[in-house]
């Protein structure tokens, strides 16, 4: 009897708990459906300051400006990391056409993040068409010596999960130091884009191992412009085509992660993340990448504030300056981490563009992964489903701690890649109610690991 | 042992029809997000033809395109079915401003489906604001009479599915009977619409039982629009409102049902039915709502005949007419069947926009609902995870047969009334991989059931 009077007491504190955190989840969606400030403040953050490339007065801006709107929540604690960080510049607009028949065709073409530039009056060759770095060996010297190299595989359709397309395709992004060896004179690379259209798509690449003098200048082309350069090269395998750019790289210049934190009311030693990254690229406003994940992350600390809720541990925002072209910031906010002794129970990013919330992609152990299964129906309401070990995002990959569990935002992903480092990552491509849909998902789990806390 | 040897047996057979089963949906996906036709077909649609009101011109070319399109499908038979649908004309476009000490605001609406028009000067009048149709009766005829009612209670932001958000709101649209009994002179409705912005949204709206003498003209405002007149109202609860819509309902018109179907090779009195609708609002093409499923129901019948699957059961692609302001289309389809003794084990409708999918609601009984259940796997890998009772299809829920399962495609539906009904609701609202991942969703259900059948 006393066993089954135990058991009935554990039976009723398990209903109690599940019921507290169902109406605690239903708070912080309300909350955050009705009365969030992640859309207004990212319409500040796209529309009033703009890309945020780091080193550009743009970043710049942003830090302040992120800064000033954590101090205004009454956090415990608003700070700014110092890091170093690469400083790309596109220069001039770039231009490019495909010449034929004495006719020029002009097509969308974007400098890739760490190109060099062409000669002032450009780089007129012929064109080679490949579908894989490993087909330039096959090529050989002979083949590619002079030529522009035209990298034409495109992103699988056929993937679900668009993450995954993408994955099976950038390889060709950072094909230039390879076509240099075989004496390509330049890479034209087509765009990470699984839709037809005229957005050339920018995106960090690397020469490699290859030394300076070396470099050649890559550049991308949207995927209508890839079309046509390939049926163009059909009829006419000798025809030319033209590039120029005036890019460079620049000293190397001061900027900030941007930190925010609740202090814990039990354990305020054990801290744990939600961030994403304050620059973007320069083509677009960054809004879905990753300007989403910035909003969504103060707003996780917002909607705390909001409810009034007293975290056990340390809730700290960070966002992060220059994911796209160094992780910089990243690194900087482990080698701060690790000076300063902290330990870091749980690390959440949000990356994948503001999108309607599926789930998250967890780095964890067996035990965590069925502690956050078990979550599940309390999820349920809010169309989470997908709870599955995965990637996580690049800004907290650098972090390690004894103990740590890491996640990113799962968001739907059909659409990101028509916005992706291209000029139409603007804000009117953010969906007020899927951004905010993100960030009380965040806000949940980070509230479901603050009070179970981790194994 | 014999027992042993025949469960090993089973086990194999069950092991053997899912990795078919798997087989199966990976192609009919791969097919559909590689070569499919549905987001051509969305294009023409859109594009080439337009919106397609009942009885417009749209309306008429919409019909003879789907039938030709459905003929060069090689299917087994193609044709279409009279009925007799309404024809509401909008007239010019639609005109309204606030007077308010000596200014005039001109606010963005629309007349709602089947509104009368206004006098030709239009009406003038004192504004009354409220937020529920019972709140009228609390008013009584002192405080209505000679007014323009003003029903402007908004869509609720906390709901998670934005249907239900959408369901708790549009009963006031179909408030000037009511108002008109309380001698209000016109009404003013709040768009149904999530968003603040510029687009008022229209769709039908119905007088009640007052006598025709008694109609008053009802229109939909913006939501942009409806805070400025609620907000100036709270200044000077005296100023006017201008209206003037010419809108009208002429004599029924002939139009049609498009049917396109395979035969089945088993069981070919058994019928399984998958469809949209073929009409459309008049203020943009119709893209979402539901050029989209549409087009979807239409690439069902494709993917069949590319994978050279032959249904057991007949497959039949219904484009309804008239669901938008009658059902007439739905109720004739019944009709017919009852008329010609068909048996329909099974009807699918997808009218909630091409957007990502995320599973189907269902009416069905409980032992069709855990057949339905033990595939959750099977849609797994597609992200499908939502297979629940629910509400299904305006134009699917007339059919009636001794034994029926009913389907509705669940999509994403937070964008969903961005472009409800609305000007915006156009071919770009609609991302190609999100249409084709819907019509693959569909296909795979069909394909399910049509093996496993209905018990």
């Amino acid at each position: 009897m006393y066993k089954s009077l135990f058991l009935s007491l554990l039976f009723t504190s398990v209903l109690v708990a599940q019921s507290q955190d169902e109406k605690m989840l239903k708070d912080i969606y309300n909350t955050t459906l009705t009365n969030s400030k992640c859309y207004s403040w990212l319409d500040d953050l796209s529309n009033d300051i703009g890309s945020r490339l780091s080193g550009s007065a743009g970043a710049a801006k942003a830090v302040l400006y992120t800064k000033a709107q954590l101090e205004s929540l009454g956090l415990d604690r608003v700070y700014l990391q110092e890091v170093m960080v690469p400083h790309w510049v596109r220069g001039e607009k770039e231009m490019a056409y495909i010449l034929m028949n004495n006719k020029k065709t002009t097509v969308p073409v974007c400098a890739l993040g760490g190109s060099i530039a062409t000669p002032k009056k450009g780089v007129t060759a012929e064109v080679i068409e490949v579908h894989s770095i490993k087909e330039l060996a096959d090529l050989g010297t002979e083949k590619i010596k002079g030529k522009i190299v035209f990298f034409n595989r495109p992103m699988d359709n056929a993937q679900i999960e668009t993450m995954n397309a993408y994955g099976g395709a950038v390889d060709q992004r950072s094909g230039a130091g390879e076509a240099s060896k075989f004496g390509a004179v330049a890479t034209i690379v087509r765009s990470m884009n699984l839709r037809l259209d005229d957005f050339p798509h920018t995106g960090a690449q690397r020469y490699g191992d290859i030394p300076k003098s070396q470099y050649i200048p890559t550049a991308a082309i949207s995927t209508n412009g890839a079309e046509l350069l390939s049926g163009m090269l059909k009829q006419n395998p000798n025809l030319k085509f033209y590039l120029k750019q005036s890019c460079e790289t620049l000293e190397d210049v001061l900027s900030y992660n941007v930190v925010g934190e609740i202090k814990g009311s039990e354990t305020p030693d054990k801290i744990m993340v939600v961030g994403g990254h304050l620059d973007s690229w320069d083509l677009g406003d960054g809004s879905q990448d990753d300007g989403a994940g910035v909003v969504q992350s103060m707003e996780v600390l917002n909607v705390f504030k909001k409810l009034g809720y007293k975290p056990k541990n340390t809730i700290r925002a960070v966002l992060f300056m220059n994911e796209e072209n160094g992780v910089k910031g990243g690194k900087k906010y482990e080698e701060l981490s690790k000076q300063n002794n902290e330990n870091h129970i749980f690390a959440l990013e949000s990356d994948s563009g503001g999108f309607s919330p599926r789930g998250f992609t967890f780095k964890i152990d067996e035990v965590n992964l069925a502690k956050v299964q078990s979550w599940k129906s309390l999820f349920e309401p809010y169309l989470i489903h997908s709870l599955v070990k995965g990637e996580v995002g690049t800004d907290i990959t650098p972090l390690t701690s004894t103990k740590i569990v890491k996640a990113e935002l799962h968001t739907d992903s059909q659409r990101y890649f028509d916005y992706h480092h291209a000029a139409n990552d603007k804000f009117d491509a953010v969906n007020k109610r899927e951004l905010e849909l993100g960030a009380a998902t965040m806000a949940s789990l980070i509230y479901l690991f603050d009070k179970y806390g981790i194994e």
